[in-house]
């Protein structure tokens, strides 16, 4: 574990669809530490992801600025939830643009490091997190615009497709995609609907049996995302975006957003805990883990 | 209130979005004279809908003739419903086709003088009709080509949407679309299963939340539409499309668009009360009153 | 009958869509002797289905060769179902590719003749190998390719359906769809789910109301088929694909495609009394029983 976990402080947003597939986070077992918990909740928030809002248009972005590659560790899922709620409650904040500070990726995905050689009780904590995560976003009162601007695999894609539209970076090298399967393991029921919800039942049967990441040009074909922009005007075409969206009345269109999502969310709320109970049983399997085992293996040999 | 009814008599489809997002019905106060129901029961139906029918193919036309944008009024679509409901008895009645008799445009929708400023029991009167004639057509036996000749957004829209084909006329200066958010208020979760039918999950949120107005090729691009032809062709052409349709056996095609639209039409067949009140409740609100009648104004204005 | 089961015995598949709607195969009668069936079962897995599995690889290829058309007939289907069992135990078979041997048709679909004069115990006896079928195949744990190398009308449509990839011979002269209310039949909820599940709502409610036979690039275009490759390639292009299918883990792989259909598999297998009852009372009525007598007559003058 201990050089897995050296492995990933170097890890670096890869070139190759592989590499990013999952993520580590750099320095999660310092971050771990109990006794720096309550120093870090305010500190992280504003360490790790940085929100700009903009009180005369409303609108606030979020740049994730975990390095290396923005995973969705346990305390980073905290930190963008704590950030998410305080937006939602200002009532004055309507849209939320969401980015990514560093280079070539937009998110790489859940931590790894969250789910290998952890207890079931931290497997737990780290899966209600995710849930979480994309309760707030996929039911957010705000307009949400996610600015991809990099390879955006696994819970990258699950975020982004929590938004209300996507806007890419046309850079054939970054890629986005559920590619769960290919580590073997399995997008759980709400990522499917989600994806369904995003690109219908054929294309997502077909994205999800083979853990399929796509380009930009093909995501777009299929509807993955919405809109793709050279590299340097994605969060310009954002913020442009948003006030089309701004200009609609924000109780209907809450109303209608509402009315497309409930159900999909109300099916996982009405569910957390068998899902929780079905993440921990199956990551704690022995087979799933040497899985993993030896994914971060693949990574760490890549950066020696 | 008085201003505003006489800026809708001289109310005519307009070449922009906005002006038939919603529509006011011409006459409507002198329409609703109670002395005068009966006798036009009978002749509103050929003075607003009229009615060809041909007995060797089976096919009827009906055109929408109630200016100046055919807005569904309470009356015209009791008018509209009685109509379709004679030719439905008629077995000898194979197939339908809607079309618009007034330039410009197919239908501009609800009539929102039958929103704006009456009293609870008016608007449930008029919702229930709004159902109605949804769940007519939607559940119709008969062939139902819509020859959208004109724009179409809302209401105008829903019921093309409920038609088994629809052929728009290639004028980029008309559009369709649900656009009620753009006004402020929200298309019921019928419209929204409707239109889910029609172009799928994705499409239906973006369309919903932002109000979209399509032009006839972007709607056939989402498959709002199933063809476009030049203005003049648009009849003939759902008379020929008609044809193919009529090769099918009656009793196989009918079980199969009832197995089709069946789950649709009952979840609204189950609610219809909780609907109606939903829409009550909703659209009796003083922020929305006061967003129509800043509409009513607008138009006004635009008129002067 | 006994004319047109002679006409059958020399059908062909046409190059005409018509032709290749529904199917009867060559020998019924002769085959259904009961003093026979304890032979058949064995000698017609090897007779009319060909089964070449590569141990090395893990894949197996059925080969269809049930002159002259693969029509599914009872038997037929009974022989497939039997060789798909043995594959799907086999636990060294990861990969099945399904294609045909018969020049010019994949498979015509359900035999017409396991429908037509037949008594009611038999039509049940017939549908619940039709359900046995589509519930093996779409729910089978191996990825599954359909290698259409030729018309796949009906029944032959389904089957292409059930599986997790479909390529298709680029041939202008083939077609594929589901074409039931040509007949004046109707296609049952799960056809009609399993086809939703390919190429959406909209599409299905127009391809089966019409009863559509698509070309190839046609079926390409709405995502009835997945990629369309030179006659002569359609084999070894499936190799190639089932490749790509075969470097993801099966458990991770299997569980993906169980969450993608259990929900459209359970509804079948909840109701399979009721849905088999509901064909048998169709299927005998008069009506429906002089429809595909006419069929029948109608296959029979064309061979004449």
């Amino acid at each position: 574990m201990k050089m897995a976990l050296r492995a990933c402080l170097r890890t670096k947003p890869g070139l190759t669809g592989l590499l990013s597939q999952l993520s580590c986070s750099g320095h999660a077992a310092a971050r771990r530490a109990p006794a720096l918990v309550a120093q870090r909740s305010s500190s992280s928030t504003s360490q790790k992801i940085k929100v700009d809002f903009d009180q005369s248009s409303g609108v606030a972005v979020m740049h994730m600025q975990s390095p290396p590659v923005n995973s969705l560790s346990l305390e980073f899922l905290t930190d963008v939830c704590i950030a998410l709620e305080k937006l939602e409650m200002d009532k004055s904040c309507r849209g939320l643009v969401v980015t990514s500070s560093q280079p070539k990726v937009f998110s790489a995905g859940l931590d790894i490091l969250d789910m290998y050689g952890k207890s079931p009780e931290h497997c737990a904590e780290f899966w209600k997190a995710v849930q979480e995560m994309w309760l707030k976003f996929y039911g957010s009162n705000m307009i949400t615009i996610a600015a991809v601007n990099g390879s955006s695999p696994a819970g990258g894609c699950l975020l982004s497709m929590t938004c209300d539209y996507r806007i890419m970076a046309d850079n054939p090298r970054y890629s986005i995609g559920l590619n769960e399967t290919k580590l073997g393991i399995v997008a759980p029921f709400w990522f499917k609907d989600t994806m369904v919800n995003t690109v219908g039942h054929r294309a997502t049967e077909m994205a999800l049996q083979l853990g399929l990441l796509y380009s930009p040009a093909e995501a777009l074909k299929i509807g993955l995302v919405d809109q793709l922009v050279h590299e340097d005007q994605v969060l310009t075409t954002a913020t442009e975006t948003m006030t089309k969206w701004l200009a609609i009345p924000d109780h209907a269109r809450q109303l209608t957003k509402s009315m497309m999502r409930k159900p999909t969310i109300d099916k996982l709320a009405a569910n957390r805990e068998a899902d929780v109970n079905n993440f921990v049983k199956f990551i704690t399997k022995d087979s799933i883990q040497k899985s993993l085992g030896m994914y971060l293996e693949m990574l760490k040999r890549r950066k020696a």
